[in-house]
């Protein structure tokens, strides 16, 4: 049934991709001014290095897309090799595709151009797919993964530039178009991908071991304190110490609740390790789309609790809820991870935004809520602007996130559809949540043998 | 014995801990002002920037405490949900406490102003309980580390504001103020909560195996990575580089000493993974305090041979000594990876302050020893100051590393009293170094059934 | 045979070479000037914080040479211990000799000048034993370690210096300087540690296990991250954004070719962790000479899929074929990761430098292709030069990478001898790939005992 063949053929498609990607880039793909010499004559040292200033934040955020996802996903035990290496795999192939999408948004004159910011944003759409992998996680091929992620990215991009360009909605830490899309795109494949109703236990290879457990915390503690810079990178002046500071301290009440949570609704009383690795991370995703206005310390840690909270309730009641009702099965529990705390941000950014003024956001408001500027309050001080007022500014970021919704879970019935119905091949409930169906695994743990001839040896 | 209510109880009062610092952060707590828009015709570009411009080493130092410290405690086999988990939880409570204690004692207007350098502060804050920690690692339960850190953070930022703001010492990396407080904090909790006279024996679940050795690998080496960025976040002026500088030369030659000195005094002159993993890094404690200082490489270099020196012999010869002479059981040996290291960098200040002069430091003295200036060799350069000369420097230097030991000591033995002899639950020999207790632990370690089924295969 | 008095020796080698750096150190080196306290009235605030901007770089190199190469080879299940401990020891050896070799190549008035460019020419100086060691891993004791780093430093600071100041051949990210050197060098040395012709079959413990492939990809996944940092630090103007850019887009092109390449020659076209391990890297090793270059983005993704598909190759049938043929056995592959990308990246540069020209270059030809200034189309615009041209320049790139393998693969055929037939201990056939020989081991896994107790609770 299943021939080495179509994996031959899934491999080539992926090579012939990769080609494509390399003749666009030929064709499109050109270094911005600053990225090319000065002429003779007009050299002007130092504006160079102004021009990279943001590449520690880029550093971090390599860290999180790359190492965070990659060893969070590790803590199953029998899809190590798979959580490192399709990680790798899937964002080294996002990173170009949303160079070239997200280029062809804004050329200019016929060519796209690149920058530091080009790989900024590349590096944050690389995180869409990768939510998504979460939920679908060991239940994919390695084909699926690159198609669905190629149809998701250019929607990612398109919905991005309807909610920001057009709808003109603050998302500075991207937790509407990032994480609620990455989460219920991701959900409505795993939706259409559900088992047969007859096949709804657990897989006999999911799970953790304590191995596996530790490997994961490496991933959790590198997206925790690399946070700041996903949500701070693109916010404008001042904005950005804001950012920093309130994720900061979102974070860190997320994880004090987080710990008070699972210990309370949790068997024994004990903590679980799946609430640490995630809800912990809860606390980034509610403040991303609010990080850079006024909250206060106070409204950060506000955030940061209630999104704590959530997030162990969702994995203690709703997964197992959604699993055994709706056969939705969600692996790393995206859904609590990513998907509520960013409805809670939607939520937020629409209250904060129904109270914010010119009094308070002074020069910032432009940068802020540009399509505030204009209004009867404000329009004696900026020129131009739609002249939305505060509460129908808070109506589009209910709208955004609704639009954000809808576009999410159709694209993601559309791709699970075709995922699900087409040639691909689908895997088989023994075949999921292990490495052995696409990689080489060592026949027998050589550590086991190890072990055995210090015993014989200890014996003697 | 030990009801499941005595648990649910710590957790409650943990809620209520989170919920008060909610509620102080909403009444004291504000965005600096260089985090505040800047009022319209005001705006000036740029400055956001030169604002956070320690942002990149402050997410060093975040490495450091939440990888570095919680994966250098996952040597021990059972214990590496608790050692990466219970980091997470006591750093994310620390640094909110240390906002608001720190902040108590600069408030502006009755206010406490937040800014990047609060964070920095915070996550320096941190690193105290986290190294007593280490000495009770193992031994104690999460309710009762929750009440030592709020305990501890609170003096701590006592007598660093004694240290710093009133005895006028230098100690740039807080190896007086950081590292030695920590350490005797903790060996003193320890010698409170030492086990009776005839239970002396080790643990039965203590010990590393060989996968939790490699683990704490990556604590050990971002911390050696990162060093020079928490010896140096602080310095100002030309200090930075010289901090930067001396630690790195010094942690590199302690990390040649602990090869040797490892290799020369271990069994069969094989290496000590316990020695690999800790002092290694003594040589960025002993070089804290005096690392802005001109002490030229070969100070650095020298102070690193030192420090690596006697860290292998503290943890060869003496903790064995003080656990089966005193019960005093130091579980990661912070004694010789913080103790006597901070120790060695509070003589090493002593020397190298009393040989400063006006025309060594020229414009930097006033940062590095404010009170010498106004000496008779100064007084003519500066406004103000103590006029000490340099002698007196080096006294105070002494009587700031003997103040530090005292509180420290007296904090700890204060709060072991209170932990043993009140009513917060002790674990007993057989509950300690393993995560069970307080964790969900996978029933049957997943991965032996994995290999057997392999095995099983194998044989058919 | 082998006595502890030879390890003992060995060490109290080390220990000299130690003091014999602090003598040095004393004696030579001081810190630059703008380390220096400024003379009172001088004080110029910001000029500090300039001088030190590439630190964020640097601290992103330390990570890769500690982290990166430290957990790269772990995948070794028995050698972890000598993966990261030998790395870190290594690492610190050479980062201190480097700044001694190098500081006696550009003294001024009888001093070495110490600056954070001093320890990160270090940093990048300890990469080029850490690669030849990767070829050697698991057969050398480190006495022999520490010999080979002592010699090959201070040729590889010679042959940098006649490559980039006699030669003037670029080589931005170092791939002919660095990777080709250290990668010949191991090569040659492990030549000459060849086993006898009878015992050429693999050692009984080389080999990797589940865990410890997932702790490579530690490595591996810090090295893809912070690549661009390594290949952009030592960039001029605006050739570092071109540096990020290029080097950026060649591993991601790498990366999704190697998936490819290793799917469609491994057996059953499953996926080999050996390839994602390094194979993904190859990209970065590749562009490096000419990352600062004016590739474009499609030059850069070029020369990303030629290097995944020549490592992958590399791994597959070249190594295998090297090993039985000419009993050269290259444990990590670097001949795939580090020496034939490097040959790749050399034969880019001089293609790349046969279509330099001024126009192109403008105000920065000077920086890159320094000897090209003066020649017939740029003499009017610059002063002073040597005049090469364009195809002269292309010349001299592949002069250099010529004369590079002459040094290194003479260099290591001279210490290969000297390690092999002069009084060091060789390791014997089964006592190499574990660490046992020079680490103290846990006498038996006691995670297994403990899997063995729980096992013995649930059958009660």
């Amino acid at each position: 049934m299943h021939s080495p063949a179509a994996k031959v053929s899934g491999y080539i498609v992926l090579m012939i991709v990769q080609i494509i990607f390399l003749v666009l880039f030929w064709l499109f793909v050109r270094y911005e001014k600053a990225a090319m010499p000065p002429a003779l004559g007009a050299e002007d040292a130092g504006s160079a290095n102004e021009h990279v200033s943001k590449y520690p934040q880029f550093q971090d955020i390599q860290v999180m897309i790359f190492i965070g996802f990659g060893f969070l996903m590790t803590f199953l035990r029998k899809y190590g090799y798979s959580a490192t290496g399709f990680t790798l795999f899937m964002a080294s192939l996002v990173v170009q595709w949303s160079v070239l999408m997200k280029g062809f948004l804004h050329m200019e004159g016929g060519k796209i151009s690149l920058s530091l910011e080009s790989i900024i944003d590349a590096d944050i759409a690389a995180a869409v797919p990768l939510i998504s992998m979460g939920a679908l996680l060991g239940r994919t091929t390695p084909i699926q993964l690159l198609c669905m992620s190629i149809f998701e990215v250019a929607l990612f991009a398109a919905n991005e530039y309807l909610a920001l360009n057009v709808l003109s909605i603050c998302d500075c830490g991207g937790s509407i178009t990032v994480h609620a899309f990455g989460a219920y795109f991701g959900l409505a494949v795993a939706m259409m991908l559900r088992p047969a109703s007859d096949q709804n236990e657990a897989g006999k290879h999911e799970g953790a071991n304590y191995t596996s457990d530790i490997l994961a915390m490496i991933g959790t503690t590198f997206l925790w304190v690399y946070w700041p810079s996903f949500n701070s990178v693109l916010a404008a002046g001042t904005g950005g110490e804001r950012a920093i500071l309130n994720t900061f301290l979102s974070l860190a009440a997320a994880t004090v609740t987080t710990f008070v949570v699972s210990a309370l609704v949790s068997h024994e009383n004990k903590l679980d390790m799946v609430h640490v690795q995630n809800s912990t991370l809860a606390g980034g995703v509610a403040v991303g789309t609010v990080c850079n206005l006024l909250l206060g310390a106070h409204g950060a840690v506000l955030i940061g609790i209630i999104a704590g909270t959530v997030s162990v309730l969702g994995y203690r009641y709703l997964t197992p809820w959604l699993t055994s009702n709706l056969r939705l099965h969600d692996t790393c529990g995206v859904h609590n991870l990513h998907g509520m705390p960013a409805l809670i941000s939607a939520i937020a950014s629409a209250i904060y935004a129904s109270m914010a003024s010119l009094d308070d956001y002074q020069s910032e408001l432009q940068d802020i809520f540009p399509a505030m500027v204009g209004n009867n309050a404000t329009a004696t001080k900026f020129m131009g602007g739609l002249g939305r007022n505060a509460s129908s500014q808070a109506g589009y970021q209910l709208f955004g996130i609704a639009l954000t919704l809808l576009i999410a879970i159709g694209g993601g019935i559309l791709t699970g559809t075709v995922l699900k119905y087409t040639s691909f091949r689908n895997l088989k409930k023994d075949e999921q949540h292990q490495d052995e169906q696409y990689w080489e695994v060592p026949p027998l743990d050589n550590k086991e043998e190890y072990e055995l001839e210090k015993v014989e040896e200890l014996l003697l």
